[in-house]
């Protein structure tokens, strides 16, 4: 063991313990809210396929409160990083790299209680020489409240806080970009945070390996309290076909969203990586109706107006 | 009018007009095999928009056999040719061109129909002074019979017999080769035509403009005596929720090769076509359950057998 660097590079296998812990942590505290278990598929890759490791992908489906909770664990190596992962250091591509992460999909049963993603991630060169972060956490309602999208974006402020007031509106710009279908002209959902290729000099105030890593353990670790309390307060609301047709109707945009536009979905489903485990996170049940308008003043229609970007958070004192 | 050239360059807007009578031609067989009629929507983009253009998009939902079926017509005019667009012809990116097509895919509601898809296009420069085609058809069933395959393939061939016995093979071996799910091991479906960036030259026996519009011609011509029969044969065939929820299942897999690998759809998409057209090739609904497996030796395990390439004629006189 190497003693601790003073430039924030510590031991990368420290680093990466992380993920697990994290991972066991949303599982129970799903299992807690929902109670049911769990099923937990321990995976591993042959060494000779092009990106070797191992996960563990935990899966509830037809629970009391989640038609589908995937909660998904990867630790994968690789002989050479992509020219792709890091655009901000491009002479790491083609070395050997490690790349570790923890994603999170949550798709209710009841309309009311907003589907949620979480994703955070490290990616390293396999000598632990350089080392850098991702992640994000986004909300998608079908029947918005703004006290729920309130609470999100508290949290996720919160998440940021420590980092300098910069921070959050830099994270929470970025996800509106990036969870955006463009031939909807619509965002996903309500937003949260997004940021990718995280290292130091990459975000005014974040000039450390330690920084960046706490950013990315900060988002990971608020999950459960920026969605835990939504799902309590709207997961007994009555609902009918009505609702659950809707319901339906959005979630094929977000199957939309994941096939056509995500990155880290396309990546792993192109790179060779266990596909029911990066389609864990598609919808039970999904449906598109041609043309779909919903009746201009219905709940339905209110939605249109949470997507796009909004500053949730005006006038709230942090 | 300009008299018919012997190299085949007729005149470009008498060969667009192939176009709309077959689009309504397939509307009135499958909503007479229905027995209801097609919402028709005539559309037309701006003409300041990325791709200017018009389009008569036809869907009947809910139907008594099937449960989406969408005939799409669509024509437009772009002011510079993607470098994508003819890998066969560099020289005539950039110029502006004309482009021309009718895309059908039908989601019956009986599990034992097989899902169905075709496309025609026809490409050219504006002047008229180039032109090529693409097209085919594929046939995505659930739980397959024999017959079918084989009568969707006989017609593949019977389409491709004038213009010498290289096509048939060849165009399948496309089909194949293009409606394959990577992540998945597996074809879409059955086959049956695929050709693309098709000019004089590009396949042996098709060495003029008119031999490859009459390829393009045989294969929208022959898609309703290719599939209707298959329809009328399994359209009352008893099915209860085991069935319903397998074609669920798959149907997911049929948005998955839509959204992720489709290269029409991403075209589309990103090109800023009319996106509710794009998506009328889209379920009415599809599930995805975690690691969905068939029990073996069950009828929802056979259809493994038929999503990898076989010569379904072997055997079979011509």
């Amino acid at each position: 063991m190497s003693a601790p660097r003073d430039d924030g590079y510590d031991d990368l296998a420290s680093d990466a313990a992380y993920f697990p812990a994290l991972h066991e942590q949303i599982v129970q505290a799903l299992a807690a809210v929902d109670g049911h278990a769990f099923r937990r598929d321990a995976w591993q890759k042959a060494p000779d396929e092009p990106l070797s490791g191992d996960g563990v992908t935990c899966v509830l489906e037809g629970g009391r409160v989640f038609e589908r909770a995937g909660v998904m664990l990867s630790r994968v190596q690789g002989r050479a990083l992509p020219p792709s992962a890091t655009a901000r250091r491009p002479e790491h591509a083609g070395r050997p790299f490690f790349a570790t992460g923890v994603s999170v999909v949550v798709h209710p049963q009841n309309p009311y209680v907003p589907t949620s993603h979480l994703n955070v991630r490290l990616l390293a060169l396999q000598d632990g020489s350089a080392r850098w972060f991702g992640g994000g956490f986004d909300l998608t309602p079908f029947y918005p409240f703004d006290d729920d999208v309130m609470h999100w974006h508290r949290v996720a402020r919160g998440v940021c806080a420590p980092f300098g007031a910069a921070v959050y509106p830099t994270l929470k710009a970025r996800c509106d970009e990036y969870f955006f279908l463009k031939h909807r002209a619509e965002t996903r959902g309500v937003g949260g945070l997004f940021v990718d290729d995280l290292m130091p000099g990459a975000l005014p105030g974040l000039d450390t390996v330690s920084a960046c890593f706490a950013l990315t353990r900060g988002i990971g670790d608020a999950f459960v309290d920026a969605y835990v309390p939504i799902v309590q307060r709207r997961r007994d609301t009555p609902f009918g076909a009505r609702e659950r047709a809707f319901q339906l109707v959005r979630r094929g945009r977000y199957v939309e969203f994941n096939l056509v536009f995500d990155r880290g979905t396309h990546f792993g489903l192109q790179s060779g990586g266990r596909s029911e485990s990066i389609l864990a996170s598609m919808p039970p049940l999904a449906s598109w109706c041609y043309d779909h308008r919903p009746e201009p003043g219905s709940a339905e229609a209110r939605l249109r107006d949470y997507l796009r970007p909004r500053d949730w958070l005006v006038g709230d004192a942090a």
